[in-house]
């Protein structure tokens, strides 16, 4: 027997085994996922695999390492959100998220962080030899909202999309705020003395680190793209460019004291439009599929190790700090979110109510984050106590939050998610309103989003296609190609039911020359669309959508991190189809 | 800049990045892949690469580290190897092949072993201080035929199927002799003396690996597809478990010594039909997309970290060594080759052509395997000249040998692979005279290949798959069963393709109530053909059959490691159905 020799691999996979096997077991009995979210049931799962080896072994169990945590485990997960990210929405909100995560998280470090350093003035909890500086480091590394820990309990409780964009790209974007001020923190713990100037360089950081981290992201995301304009011959290493470029801008960002997490979302969100037009569909099903697997695989483990890490002999426990901790992460979160949302909504007309907020402060978890950052401290005589804490608020979120967040959802009837995606018809519509706000604000003036949206897209269609893409010839209008997208979306979903040999033929496609002349794939391009409509084409249209317009009913469900879209099997969709077509014979 | 803290993970990222993009580049120029086989352009990068190296630093190279060639590099190719070993021709040629692997190979490494220790004798050669036995375990490294190697050139020249699975399957399961072999020399060389015992432990040894791996792989591949069986409400880790297992099987016949290469073929042909039943049709894609991905990438950086190694200062010249070692390796297996393939052909209708034996013995080719297996050796004076045989041979096989083999197959007219695979006419007249064949060898007692695939396909479908398939209901038909399978998998084609639209319609498919009923993917299980054909579901199977007689022209393209099947676009085809279409209405 000679274990020394693979026992690297060997433990890495039996872990990744025991994830994936937990997995399935909860999803074994329905009732249990849908009461308790699957991040608790996993924790839970590593405190009893922590008990095990602290009971054999007698010492505590190995905690999580923070390297393989930001190295190996957080990539993917945000790797998947940037790449799913529904774009929309979130450049919509873009300067909410931003003032949740930038102003937000600012106010939330120093509120914890001087409120409990005004704690440790208390005689009686004996806390005096906690600095203020000490105070707030452990602040700037509790305040953070947990992407991770948001993510696995959001997509279970289907909130609207506004609602969830908002606090998931808070809790994405803090990223940069919480990397400046805890190394800044770091760093002023360990000078003899702080000059004002420090000070200041630390604010001009911020910049530097977000918009470093985008830069970067951008630049790698954009070679990808371009990279996959050459991979026509060798289909089959297409898929790698995606994780390969987007795992080097994480690397080069951290490396950098970048922020890593911007520059990863950054890359996802700039490559994806252009990768998506170039690989083929096989490799890009392979693309969303391993990234999917990817993430949720690393997500379980983070979630596992949480538990197992939480065992063992690295605490050192003290009341009052700990229970004023999770009362102070409670209460600075809702005053900042209260008073953000009243100066946003005084400059919005779409307001966020009063139900959103509730559910914004109060789906403000942490998770294993803040756990490795707590880790990552230099020893001092009271890291233990920090420790605790930090597993104290994250089991509080994780656990109390988390399993109550979905009944008090329910109980306030918070607006849902709607339950189908737009219709061709509502698309269509949002797209020429679009088009109408950026003419109108051009003509005011007004340097609005619908402004700058509309000049990016002329710069993408002027010059990033041309670029990027591999076969690029201007699309003959944005309406046909549209519905391309959604014959083509439908076929596969059609294909893999296996109930192809019901659809119906369109030997009139074939005669009008729309779908032949265009097997290879192009992306869909927000041309404007009166500039395109000759006669013949807009009756060609027009014969085609009157002939498939029961297709339109059928779009794909709504995002969910852990499916994919077109999983469910369209019988009855297909017997429809069946009907109309004996109808018209 | 922190480049410590990311470097492990960045400098991997780097070089699988370099490795793909020089598979981009080759690909780039048409022309030149044909003529010069991949795996010589890697190496002489990795050469060039090589050369950088020691030229910025003055010193060696890294060499391919051992160990993380066995445990991360080769897994990925054999795990490939595995999945898409064609299992007809791989076990109707199993008594050749394990013939060419065991007894080929001990011929080899002994005949290579004593005539290498036949040089040595010669006082000019200076090589007298070269044990036998140090030439014998260099001979046990040097004989075997290197998989990767072997695949790299072979998929590139599409001889015909049996010649194919006799040179790779003997490159595949050799690994089991080789390792006895080796580490048996090896603990010889440190033994003070040699008991006869010992010799007769290695004997038996021989089994105890080759068995041991088969039975490992087979166990755990069974608990993959067993596990597989529960995945239904979580289909995005199910790729996970082909991956997980396989990799397990691998290193725990590691752990204990078997041949894990053996192993991970076993696991991998023993979970296959059941894996892909259980699980969705995007997950297959996934695992076999991915396994591809995989298996390229590892495979580049083989070839390429071989061109790394040979720069470098690990090397002692010897002329007469080196060039009788090239000889040896020649004439020993040509040798070989003429004498088993003469008992092979003494009991075979079927003969091996001597065009095919040639071959054969010229497509031995030497490739990492050896390479990795001679940096394991013990140190001692002359491991440097060993190196530099090594590796010399490794160059001229892969280089002289691979070059020269496209045209020489050519040359001589060697028979080629089938342009198309079988036709369902033929398939059906190879199932039925298999069966026919298994019932004359049960009548005359002879227990055959036939009879026992009988007695296997028997236990499958009672036993097996019974436990092992999620959805298990007797199939009503085989035929039908094929013609559902062929059917989705055009379907498929076609949607990838875009060509859904203009796919025939077949009511009468959904009306006779074939496919509707059908939606869950069943397995193609060989039941007899006779015991199931009703008169109602034959007719309904010849109307089936002639309305759609035009597909069965059109299956999949013959074999190939980098492609995937599917990703030709059926454009003529399309036009065809519908010229068929137009007839028929």
């Amino acid at each position: 027997l000679d274990y020394q020799h693979v026992q690297v691999p060997f433990e890495i996979t039996l872990w990744i085994m025991l994830a994936s096997l937990a997995k399935i077991g909860f999803h074994l009995y329905n009732k249990l996922p849908s009461v308790v979210p699957e991040s608790c049931l996993l924790i839970f799962v590593g405190l009893i695999m922590g008990g095990i080896i602290y009971g054999l072994n007698d010492k505590s169990p190995p905690v999580m390492d923070s390297d393989i945590f930001f190295l190996y485990l957080l990539p993917p997960i945000v790797l998947d959100a940037g790449y799913f990210m529904p774009s929309r929405p979130f450049f919509e909100n873009i300067g909410t998220i931003l003032l949740y995560a930038v102003v937000g998280t600012i106010w939330n470090v120093f509120g914890i962080g001087f409120s409990l350093y005004g704690i440790c003035q208390v005689k009686a909890f004996r806390l005096q030899d906690v600095s203020l500086l000490h105070n707030l480091l452990f602040g700037s590394l509790i305040a953070a909202v947990d992407p991770v820990a948001v993510l696995a309990v959001f997509e279970e409780i289907h909130v609207n999309e506004k609602l969830h964009i908002l606090v998931f790209g808070e809790s994405l974007l803090n990223d940069a705020v919480t990397v400046v001020l805890y190394k800044l923190f770091r760093s002023f713990c360990e000078m003899p003395a702080i000059k004002s100037v420090d000070v200041f360089v630390g604010v001009g950081k911020f910049f530097v680190v977000g918009l470093g981290g985008v830069l970067v992201g951008l630049t790698f995301g954009l070679t990808a793209a371009f990279t996959t304009r050459f991979t026509k011959d060798i289909r089959v290493i297409e898929p790698l460019f995606v994780f390969l470029y987007s795992y080097l801008s994480y690397l080069t960002a951290e490396m950098f004291h970048l922020s890593g997490i911007v520059a990863i979302i950054a890359c996802a969100m700039g490559m994806k439009r252009y990768v998506e037009a170039n690989i083929s569909l096989k490799s890009h099903t392979t693309v969303k599929y391993f990234m999917k697997m990817w993430s949720s695989v690393s997500d379980t483990l983070i979630f596992i190790f949480l538990g197992v890490s939480t065992i063992g002999e690295n605490h050192e426990w003290n009341w009052p700090y700990i229970c004023f901790t999770v009362i102070f992460c409670l209460v600075w979160r809702a005053l900042g979110v209260l008073v953000l949302t009243f100066f946003v909504n005084r400059f919005h007309v779409n307001t966020i109510t009063s139900k959103d907020q509730f559910i914004i402060a109060y789906g403000g978890l942490r998770g294993a984050i803040c756990f490795s950052l707590v880790f990552l401290l230099p020893d001092f005589h009271r890291k233990k106590l920090f420790i605790a804490a930090t597993t104290v608020v994250i089991l509080f979120t994780v656990f109390i939050q988390g399993m109550t967040i979905r009944p008090l959802v329910d109980l306030l009837a918070v607006k849902r998610e709607r339950e189908s995606a737009p219709t061709v018809g509502e698309q269509i519509h949002i797209r020429f309103l679009d088009h109408l706000l950026a003419g109108i604000e051009d003509i005011s003036g007004h340097w609005g989003q619908y402004y700058w949206k509309d000049k990016l897209e002329y710069f993408n269609s002027k010059y990033l296609q041309k670029i990027l893409l591999r076969e690029y010839d201007q699309p003959k209008s944005s309406i046909v190609l549209l519905y391309e997208k959604l014959e083509r979306k439908h076929a596969i979903e059609l294909a893999e039911a296996g109930q192809l040999g019901h659809a119906p033929s369109h030997p009139s496609l074939l005669r009008s020359g729309f779908l032949c002349s265009n097997n290879n794939r192009t992306a869909i391009t927000d041309k404007k669309l009166e500039d395109t409509l000759n006669p013949d084409v807009l009756e060609n249209i027009q014969e085609i959508l009157a002939r498939n317009l029961y297709r339109i009913r059928r779009t794909g469900p709504a995002y969910n991190r852990h499916t994919l879209p077109g999983e469910a099997e369209p019988v009855e969709h297909a017997k429809e189809i069946l009907i109309l077509r004996h109808k018209s014979l």
